[in-house]
């Protein structure tokens, strides 16, 4: 519950209309794209400028208030519920593009830009903006530099933190800081803009952000294999790489997600496979065509069943459009829909894969897994019910037991979702103790009440540590 | 003076033979590649493995005793000087490359490897490393992430900072934490791994290094052009990007460094020109020659007074050699020289020439500019002598002007070679109070007895800002 005279002091800031308790705006932010957590908060605030930002955090620091700062609420560990109450901070009137520097190839946004209509905007003018998360239609610039958002083009152009190159960020005490800048190379101080990125809106709230543009690939050219053998798929995804192509894209569906994508879409996919690959490339013509041809021979000597290479942009489009409906596929087949991201080195993806359906059979879970093999970044996906508190049980055992045997093969516990409220119980796994405690040093640096989204990251408790061993492991 | 005790510590984990308190032992670590800084340690030590870091560690904090960790010592901002005394930690005898994986495009090594010898060891295996700091044939790979070392491929490539994926590294405790991994995207917790790159050893000893790899450009051209009038020279790089080109290389050197370098070199130089540009482009050939003709093209539309494409390799390392040999050749002129590198953004350049230019008269110092054009990252480069104390105070001044002017540019105090001592009394006109507070709280988080590196960064005493305003600003 918040003091009246808080409540009072926030309406002076931004306004009755911007501030609210109605019950009615109170649930709708209680809530994101995570499945299964839920927390009320105990007013919402629509700030428009970075000085309403400042004067909010200042009122909140006076009241010991907890503030979560959020756009559009797409992320998928339950970075943005409001675990603790407090205000939830709606960044998204804070929507504009500021400028974009065709010169030194630059754009300054506010947070609550939706990602693709700067993708538009730029791509109107030549330039490109390549991180490319799956909600990038409804997630904001914003949410995507809390969560360091990667995409589809992560394997050839990275992630998030790759295009942040300055910040202007308000601290918990109220104060601005601003960071980096219109520049390639910036060594002053530790790198805050980095820092910044990924850290789920634990550290300050980004008002403000300029990020790298690259020239729009002049070409793009889509193709599509299908396996009857898993490890095939996953050794033509190495093929690929050893032989020096770095595809934009690099994708893939297991079995289960061809069978419930072609169940939901009814698009031809082929059930009898055992997986599909999904590539494409850009760049100049000549590479494209050079580089396709080659995937597609790659493909061939790799065993592929059936190898399609797209002759126009409509027919990429088609073949894209497997992987596109992935998610909504399954999503619909059951009522709960768990979607992880636990990510390993490139070269293990099959082990990986091999590995989750036996956890997966083991404890009589259904989970699907497609994702981004050229980075190693897969989504196991889990189709059950949260009513059903014993299936729950199990599900939640298959995901630590998968997210043990990702930092058994190298890996980590989440390549591109965050840690959030979701995550939180893992992350020792992977930081370690001595990790962990240099991770909260740097969150009591910038936040010493533990105002900015309490809760996250750091877990009241570590779930004790599964024993896990990896088929490849245990062949050694 | 180290307490008896801790020498005879520190000899028992190392060896008589590793532990040196010998006067020429100590003076021959007393300094770095800087000029005019100098302070002697009390000891130097020469770890082989991590255990040993460790323990080393251990005994530092038990007797509270700095520790400089330092690879070849070649960075130019005085930040492996022993400021406060106490123990060298020399990483050079760490200097393995323990591996490189080709199917995952990662090297791993230890941080005593010389860049340059990586650079080889991939490139044999058809790889590449891109970051080419100036001193690459001396450097160290862990000196290059201590300081997040640039170079020529910025532009282009990024620098350190980009290719670091994953570190071992031993924290003031002693304790060893492992960030990372052989991951292109990894959201568990705060990005420690970025927040180390660039630190210089303040946070933490970095042991290990996990490096991102590409595949190595197929071929690559060098072109060069001269130009009577310096904003023309500048105006070209601009068309250059505008036309959604971005070279491997991009590189300028005024008329002073012309001069300088012809009178050294004697290589044909055109002594009457205000500025020349040195392209590179690397890639499919296809691509690189399309790319040379187009920047031909554009230089000749920017009344270039001459425009020379290499026709051999052997004529491009040619054209390279005046960009080369600048630092020697300026080095021979007089007895001191002082290479800086503010930054500004790309479109700045001609303005920040001009305005380098302006001050180096006021203050009736010599500074002759070259460097990374495409990237903003300019080197200002001063000839004097250290011994001449009313010209030091002089040149002092025309530095803190041109800091000043290149943040007023929107630019930084440095691009790439770091704050360490020298540029510790400027960092907070870049960083504001609230950034410099919250650099602090980092850097307390992680070694609260101050040991790592004591006196780097962050300055006893902020340097009053100068008030300068650049030609273009003033215009407005």
């Amino acid at each position: 519950m918040l003091a009246p005279e808080a409540v009072q002091e926030l309406k002076a800031i931004v306004g009755e209309e911007r501030f609210r308790t109605d019950m009615e705006t109170l649930v709708t932010h209680s809530y994101d794209a995570t499945p299964m957590f839920q927390a009320l908060p105990d007013g919402v605030i629509f700030p428009c400028r970075t000085e309403e930002v400042q004067a909010i955090m200042q009122v909140a620091a006076n009241y010991r208030i907890p503030v979560i700062s959020r756009g559009s609420g797409s992320n998928l560990s339950a970075s943005t519920v409001p675990a603790e109450g407090g205000i939830v901070m709606v960044m998204t009137r804070m929507n504009r593009i500021l400028e974009i520097d065709q010169e030194n190839l630059t754009a300054t946004v506010q947070p609550g830009v939706i990602t693709k209509e700067l993708h538009q905007a730029v791509e109107e003018l030549g330039l490109f903006y390549p991180p490319d998360p799956g909600s990038m239609a409804v997630s904001t610039i914003g949410g995507n530099i809390a969560q360091c958002a990667g995409g589809l083009r992560g394997l050839k152009y990275g992630t998030t933190k790759d295009y942040v190159l300055g910040l202007e960020a308000v601290l918990a005490s109220g104060e601005v800081i601003r960071t980096g800048g219109k520049l390639a190379k910036d060594v002053a101080g530790y790198d805050l803009t980095k820092l910044l990125v990924g850290s789920e809106g634990t550290l300050a709230i980004v008002t403000e952000a300029t990020l790298k543009l690259l020239p729009k690939p002049e070409y793009r050219r889509v193709m599509v294999a299908h396996f009857t053998d898993l490890e095939a798929a996953a050794q033509t995804v190495s093929e690929i790489i050893a032989n020096r192509i770095i595809p934009c894209t690099l994708e893939f569906l297991d079995q289960g997600t061809i069978q419930v994508v072609e169940e939901f879409a009814n698009i031809g996919l082929p059930t009898d496979m055992a997986a599909i690959l999904l590539m494409e490339q850009d760049g100049p013509q000549a590479v494209v065509d050079r580089d396709i041809l080659r995937m597609e021979e790659i493909c061939r000597k790799g065993n592929a069943a059936h190898v399609q290479v797209a002759r126009t942009p409509e027919e990429g489009n088609q073949l894209l459009a497997a992987r596109r409906s992935a998610l909504s596929a399954l999503a619909r087949s059951k009522p709960t829909t768990i979607l992880e991201d636990a990510t390993v080195p490139r070269a293990a993806i099959a082990t990986m894969v091999r590995t989750i359906n036996e956890i997966a059979r083991k404890n009589r879970v259904r989970i699907c897994t497609f994702g981004h093999a050229g980075d190693g970044n897969l989504h196991p996906t889990c189709m059950t019910d949260a009513r059903n508190q014993e299936e729950i049980e199990r599900v939640e055992e298959a995901f630590a037991e998968i997210f043990a045997a990702a930092l058994e093969l190298g890996g980590t516990i989440t390549g591109e979702h965050g840690v959030g409220l979701a995550k939180a119980p893992y992350l020792e796994w992977k930081a370690g103790k001595a990790g962990i405690e240099v991770l909260k040093g740097i969150k009591r640096a910038f936040d010493p009440l533990n105002l900015l989204n309490p809760g996250k990251i750091f877990a009241k408790e570590t779930r004790p540590r599964v024993v896990i061993t990896c088929p490849e492991t245990r062949e050694k």
